[in-house]
């Protein structure tokens, strides 16, 4: 371009001509696009993971669709960017599935599920196992085509004011936990309640709720949770793995060219990485400091607690099993299916390889 | 280059502008590259993972930059590839980084290490913590960049012809296993063979070997292993995960506008995750058809190999620590540090939630 455009300034072919060609081809067919996100600014996780997928999609495409990222609240409120891309107020946003329980719990499913499967196992079902296409027969139910573009990871369970010694700790504790985690947690006794990121924090804080669990280490330090409470529980049972996801108003997606849907669908996939990936390195950082320079304890949840989990996370996928909805019914099946085959996967592989990475040898620290 | 000649081939004529103009600006600046690979044609997983990147890059750029892929020997000799795009006789080559130990044990580590990183860890090396500066030095002594794209996940023990009892069983196997995971089976006392993917099965069917790993189940039955030997061990502690790389001639790639250095790190990126989650789907899949209709009899490793194996893993990385070549000590040191790292956060994370999965609760099935 920049080749052509020089060539042009100088050229003797007529200065009419050479001012009309001065603008990039490319830039005649521009796009622009707005992102809402459920984020606060720049929310390390979450938020700058939805600014990368932003930026690859403009510079892969020459800026042929430029993608500009928008807070929660600022041209949306964080539990209203589905409807609003639903209805075209804006052409894509950035959340979670669990956020979505309201409308169906079946999107819930392709974000995480309570002793569910890991982030790859979710990301080998949605590209190599039919996961995609259920994800798009019930997000077309909304005017609406996702790309899953992220994970958390396995989470922990959160900042507690109190210890927990046993399942009965639960037993009313106000506690925020969002969509079928939160469920899982008021069938162990638990107070839910549902509170985007950014307003968990003024609540812990004032003493309205008890607990409550966001991501892991290096975002719940970012929003700073360990300032209310100081008992930080792993493993996160209720979300093995959390996926963040990129939903396109529907009728806006079919009407981009197959270049630039392809340019979307690989982003979402690189961001897949780029941002699971990148919660492996931030965490142990962020949980040294939160211990050595916050005083955080660390506890490991009892037994007990997280054997009443994985009941309860069984019951709910039961009833999922057996909900009125066929789709609910067919998507939660397809999960319980591919979960079977992912957990005998690992068996022999990744679960089986990070314990003998635990046998006693000797290798150098 | 191209688009700047064709444009003065057509614009001496005032109306000759024009309709060079009509022409897509995109189809003047075509490139056409050829990535050599270490596969036999379209094999599962490595092979077809190439073919999938190379599509996303032609498809991504418009055709900007077309990528045409070779199978072993086409072009290229599998162990030749990284020499070819060394010396600019092919663009770039897919390969795995064990298969360059000849040319620097450093390279290896980016691939693999016995008792290491996972592939996730692998990634999250090198995307956020260093891994790619360090892997981008020492390719440049080779006139090379390189990308990962790819990772089978934890990989398989092997096929046997005979039970491995204990690790005496070892002493004097002669066994097929490439770069470091090869001399750590070397230093338990198997007599190692080095082999292309493609050669592995006439060897063991010859009786020239007793053992081979190759992947695991998906790309081993591709390559009909079980013909030959009916002993299936896990877990493969030589390869936490194994890495693929996407790698290009370094002048080649200096050369590439910005765009398109973003469409091949992206798609690089992307086919990561593509390629780790596909092994998920096929691995059960291809392992039950190999119990159910060829009998293959899978077998855990016995305890005392895998800890005579992790000692032997922390000898290797010890000696490379200490390596003459002060690069090659350097990202051994990077490895263990972030391997300590990520071994700590998966403590808390997804080595908890693969045990807790395996907890005694009710889970519909």
């Amino acid at each position: 371009m920049l080749n052509r455009r020089k060539f042009l300034k100088t050229t003797a072919a007529g200065t009419a001509a050479a001012t009309a060609l001065a603008t990039p081809a490319i830039s005649q067919g521009k796009i622009e696009w707005r992102m809402v996100t459920a984020w606060p600014p720049n929310l390390p996780g979450p938020g700058t993971s939805a600014n990368w997928l932003a930026d690859k999609i403009t510079k892969m495409s020459e800026g042929k669709l430029s993608v500009k990222v928008y807070a929660a609240g600022q041209l949306a409120p964080a539990a209203g960017v589905f409807d609003a891309v639903s209805r075209g107020a804006a052409e894509m946003f950035h959340a979670v599935p669990p956020y979505w329980r309201g409308k169906s719990p079946g999107i819930v499913l392709f974000g995480n599920f309570p002793f569910g499967m890991l982030a790859g196992e979710t990301h080998a079902w949605m590209i190599h196992a039919g996961g995609q296409a259920l994800y798009d027969e019930i997000y077309a139910r909304f005017g609406l085509k996702g790309f899953l573009c992220g994970n958390t990871g396995n989470q922990w369970m959160g900042w507690f004011k109190r210890e927990i010694k046993s399942v009965e700790d639960f037993k009313g504790l106000r506690y925020r936990s969002p969509g079928l985690a939160g469920e899982l947690y008021r069938r162990l006794g638990a107070a839910v309640v549902q509170l985007p990121g950014g307003e968990i924090f003024p609540a812990l804080q004032a003493g309205t709720i008890d607990a409550a669990e966001f991501i892991g280490p290096w975002s719940d330090a970012a929003l700073g949770f360990h300032q209310a409470a100081k008992f930080y529980y792993w493993p996160g049972v209720q979300e093995p793995s959390s996926a963040e996801e990129c939903v396109v108003n529907k009728e806006k997606w079919d009407k981009l060219s197959t270049e630039l849907k392809q340019v979307i669908e690989v982003a979402c996939m690189a961001t897949y990485a780029y941002s699971t990936q990148e919660y492996i390195v931030r965490n142990p950082i962020a949980l040294k400091n939160l211990v050595e320079k916050n005083g955080v304890q660390v506890r490991e949840a009892p037994r007990d607690v997280l054997i009443a989990a994985g009941n309860a996370a069984g019951q709910i996928m039961s009833e999922l099993l057996e909900d009125n909805d066929p789709l609910v019914k067919k998507i939660a099946a397809a999960y319980v299916a591919f979960r079977h085959s992912a957990i005998e996967n690992a068996k022999y592989t990744e679960t089986a390889m990070a314990k003998a990475r635990e046998l006693p040898y000797k290798f150098p620290q």
